[in-house]
């Protein structure tokens, strides 16, 4: 292969994992590397250069808006990427690096800093925070440091001759960490040539690490790289001999899978274990649909004492609790009432009983167990699909009236979305709602329990890039598409990053954006219910259906009465409906009306916790 | 009075300092301070407890968003704040808060953190970063650690006995350094009282500082509060003598103005030492307006080899530079390329020749010299207003024709604003235009020229809130007016933060609205030749015109003639015009159309500075 510039080692590094598109703003310290991406997106994949796969561009309108987009991204393919400016766009795209920190979602952030030589002379430079007005100098390391705090590992490319190293060190890193990275490339290293012959990427000689290539199937058959961690043979024998030992011994076992199954790749794994041994399973809040829901095996959605009461009785009767790829937080576990759990998997560690293992591959660890685990038969009448709890779209066609006034419970229940439907929910009353209905066959959902940010609508584009809608996102955006990419998000958080819609009109894709317009705020309302009346829940009323036709897209679509949601449903997703570029509609819904029970009882929770907390001082 | 608890404590000193309007997001750790917040707003200057005077919320649709705002409040106030949630918020805010740290402008940003009792526990709560999932505990002080590396001064409350001494200690801080701070507000002490009685805000005994409460005329005449450090005596005696010797002494002594006299509140000693002494002074960009543009001994604008020739030579020509609050970064001296200056006068410090002196404060200073420096007498035909330096609007009616496609030039000749015009320049094209006309009398600028973070069409709102139709925004929202402030923005700065145009519609601010449509990132097209035309630096092309209407304002104009433009500016600023709430002019001008001479000038600069900073390695 020809020699690379350090520029085309990091972009072929970025196609060699599986980046079709990489998201960010331009900025004076990035130009340099805007050009040679550019040149790259150009080239095709026809093109010479690092380039053999097709690469986009998706500039967003702010830095906040591209990290969300390549955390989603990153959650549906693997991994994402993302280019913003030294400082100003460094600093603005830190709470969404800060939620990949926090999900586990390896996202690498390329910062163009200003040149080796100025940064060495300390030049009081624009986008700089002057350190001492009288030396006229400035500090150029402190947004390094600041967004180092939320990365897994970093690389500041300051030697030239070591640059490719460190590029692929901090990559192999984001993807066994499942974390984001901060690349620093000054902007006069960027056509700097990589001495080595650009090789293959690997993990160090001598690591325990190995890095594997694989055609996904979520990804839309795309290349996907995961980089894991050999077990200790003795370790793995001993943990998972002892694990099995217990769950063969118990009488009524359960499993529950949680984030670490999407995060760590382990739904085949898993999906081999049930089949064998077909042991019932839950899911917490953050693992909702990584395991399909239609699974025969599936109780339910277990969150402590926020449950659906028959999947709770389900979890806690068991005598033998197995979590796997858990995050023990407070929403994902119903404010810290979960049970507690006899053996956990996690990334490279488990724990049985009271024995902790480490250097297990979480992998490794369930091929074993498929083996050791005696196989059972499980009565799939008692599963999920025979309980109470409803599927979106459930309602029997006109069995409420069409002139009812749009309810919380009445809009989910006629909400009947593809097989396949990549549901995007944001914080607030749509995730809290939507956890409750079961999704659609083959269908999955993005959302962000722990890190709570509200800004997601950024993640549409990307899930539409990860698979769903492939052919419509993949440089295409020239043919009407089905939909596959379903929005869910309040008007308070629309309001958030609003401008992005733009983009998904600007790609042609047809994303569906339900906005439920409850006139601010509800969940703040419910859950510190002295302030459900106050002013500073209250939003801005907008003419939400004119938005995407500001953006050059199609007038979006109100509905007030179920008969009007019915209508649109079958506008947006009915049978021939072919579109190029999203779709909105605006769902009217009562300031108070919450999804029924479960707000009441997390506002409930919400005053526990806090009253629990109160300090003693 | 009565004894406050620490949030009243915290409101009543915003209050006092001169805060009539904090900016923010709620979200559940802030809530319970939102409730007090929203008490005092309530209560208004009539009501009980800790406000005095009217206080506002202004709920911005986002956290960036709302520390654009606090920023541009503090600029025209003296002082200004915000309030966020816990990590998803506060990260949000951080690029704010960097321009704020950058460009010396004092912002408290207030965070509500989860309770002390959670925090002490380490429990995964919503928002955290897990630290080591095994544990599943969180960490609670990275994001504190971050924000404070970007602050003057930081208090984390963690101590309910010593929240109020913190609280007054980094509000000192902030006064004084004019940079923000952050306070870090645990929600389950916010209702705790404070031990102490109520007194009024004071530097600690024994410190060098002292506080004035003044009233501002820019202010509106409202309280301003301002932290000055006490000079010694013969430090200032010795160094305002040599600098007075060196002064006299010289034929051609010229003063620079910059940032400095804005941020250190210098402008009335500045203009009793012009009176007297009438030495003609000069602007850094940073400065520009500080001293008004039709001073009599006004010479012009100085950015280095990027000024207009007569105004380089005059400076360039002095044999005695004085300057005053400066700020030496690359924009601000046209790369690098000012000249040395014989004496400077820095806060706290001052340099004559090579001599250092330090405890000097910079008021003093100026009153000293204005005693020790023989007076002169100034010849103002040889001022700006007399050299070919054009103000805005300066086009006699009419002088082109009205189908003249629109320039650059020709849309700012045609710019009349009214007398003591706010105006708002965005980084990009418009703020390096706008620095090249002379400003309307009495007129003022804002803008960013050392941070140059493209967010700030935010800025308007609390730039009206500063003195600008602050009837409009005093909490009245219901009487037209006629415009005062005028924000011009490019088509990509301005999609970084759209929905914030919401915000004036929502509170009714007759805010005119430039947008400069052309097509893109012309400055980055303009500093970086290779990508004029790469597709990075394109945009979604919106219907701007409909954006406020989107927002329940009213529909913007578009203007692409000269003819168009004038029929524009009548309606907007022509005589009886008073209105309630933004107007919009879409300013669609050629792509590559940049303001005349500087531009390719700012280019060949920028291509200079990149060469000489190339890595040798
Ligand atoms: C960036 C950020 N800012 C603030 C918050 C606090 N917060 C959590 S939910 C919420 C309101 C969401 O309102 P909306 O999207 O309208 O949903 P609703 O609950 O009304 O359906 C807010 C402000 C947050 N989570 N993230
Ligand atoms: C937050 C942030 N992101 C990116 C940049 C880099 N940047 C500087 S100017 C500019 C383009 C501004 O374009 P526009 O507002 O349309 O003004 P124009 O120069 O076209 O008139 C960009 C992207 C920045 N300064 N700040």
């Amino acid at each position: 292969m020809a020699c690379l510039s350090i520029a085309e080692h990091l972009i072929s590094r970025l196609v060699e994992v599986g980046i079709d598109a990489v998201f960010g703003v331009p900025g004076d310290f990035n130009l340099r590397l805007m050009d040679v991406l550019e040149k790259c997106v150009n080239a095709g994949a026809d093109g010479d250069g690092p380039c053999h796969q097709a690469l986009r561009w998706i500039g967003t309108c702010n830095e906040l808006n591209a990290a969300h987009a390549a955390d989603g991204y990153a959650r549906m393919r693997g991994v994402g990427a993302l280019v913003t400016t030294f400082g100003v766009g460094e600093l603005s795209a830190l709470n969404g690096i800060a939620g990949s920190c926090a999900e586990r979602v390896p996202v690498i952030h390329v910062v163009g800093a200003p040149s080796l030589a100025a940064m060495g002379r300390r030049m009081l430079l624009h986008h700089t925070l002057p350190e001492n007005i009288l030396a006229n100098s400035s500090n150029f390391r402190i947004f390094y440091e600041m967004s180092s705090r939320l990365c897994c590992d970093s690389a500041y490319l300051n030697k030239p001759a070591s640059a490719a190293a460190d590029i692929d060190r901090v990559i192999i890193s984001a993807l066994h960490k499942r974390q984001p990275v901060t690349i620093y490339l000054p902007q006069d290293i960027v056509d700097h040539p990589v001495p080595d012959a650009h090789a293959p990427l690997a993990p160090p000689d001598g690591s325990n690490l190995e890095i594997t290539f694989f055609d996904s199937v979520a990804g839309g058959g795309r290349t996907m790289a995961l980089v894991t961690a050999r077990s200790d043979e003795t370790s793995l024998t001993e943990a998972t001999e002892l694990a099995a030992m217990k769950i063969n011994n118990a009488e009524k076992p359960v499993f529950i899978f949680d984030v670490g199954v999407h995060r760590f790749n382990l739904q085949s794994a898993v999906l081999r274990l049930l089949e064998r041994c077909q042991i019932p399973f839950a899911t917490h809040l953050m693992g909702k649909g990584v395991i399909g829901e239609d699974h025969p095996c599936y109780l339910g959605h277990y969150i402590g004492r926020l449950s659906e009461t028959s999947v709770r009785q389900r979890v806690e009767d068991s005598d033998c609790l197995v979590v796997v790829g858990a995050c023990l937080s407070d929403v994902n576990t119903g404010f810290f009432t979960s049970v507690e759990y006899s053996i956990e998997v996690h990334q490279g560690t488990m724990r049985v009983g009271k024995a902790w293992f480490t250097d297990v591959s979480e992998a490794d660890a369930l091929t074993r167990l498929t083996d050791l685990i005696t196989p059972r038969h499980f009565d799939a009448s008692r599963s999920f699909s025979r309980t109470s709890i409803a599927s979106l779209g459930a309602e029997e066609d006109g069995e409420t009236e069409g002139d009812t006034p749009l309810s919380n419970h009445h809009f989910y229940l006629n909400c009947r979305l593809p097989a396949g439907a990549v549901i995007v929910a944001e914080t607030g009353t749509p995730m809290m709602a939507l956890s409750h209905y079961r999704l659609p066959k083959g269908g999955s959902i993005l959302m962000q329990p722990l890190w709570c940010s509200i800004a997601h609508p950024t993640h549409a584009p990307s899930a539409a890039g990860g698979g769903a809608n492939d052919a419509a996102s993949g440089g295409g955006c020239d043919h009407g598409e089905s939909p596959r990419v379903f929005l869910f998000i309040g008007d308070g958080s629309l309001q958030v990053a609003a401008q992005e819609l733009s983009t998904l009109v600007r790609c042609g894709l047809p994303v569906v954006v339900f906005v439920i317009n409850n006139r601010g705020y509800t969940i703040e309302r419910v859950v510190h219910p002295s302030g459900a009346h106050a002013a500073y829940n209250d939003v801005q009323n907008w003419d939400y259906c004119g938005l995407l036709s500001v953006f050059g897209g199609q007038r979006g679509v109100r509905v007030e009465t179920l008969g009007q949601l019915r209508e649109a449903m079958a506008a947006v997703v009915g049978g021939g409906c072919h579109v190029k570029g999203p779709m909105l509609v605006e769902v009217v819904i009562d300031q108070m009306d919450v999804p029924e029970g479960m707000m009441s009882a997390l506002a409930e929770k919400a005053k526990m916790t806090m009253n629990n907390q109160t300090a003693q001082s």
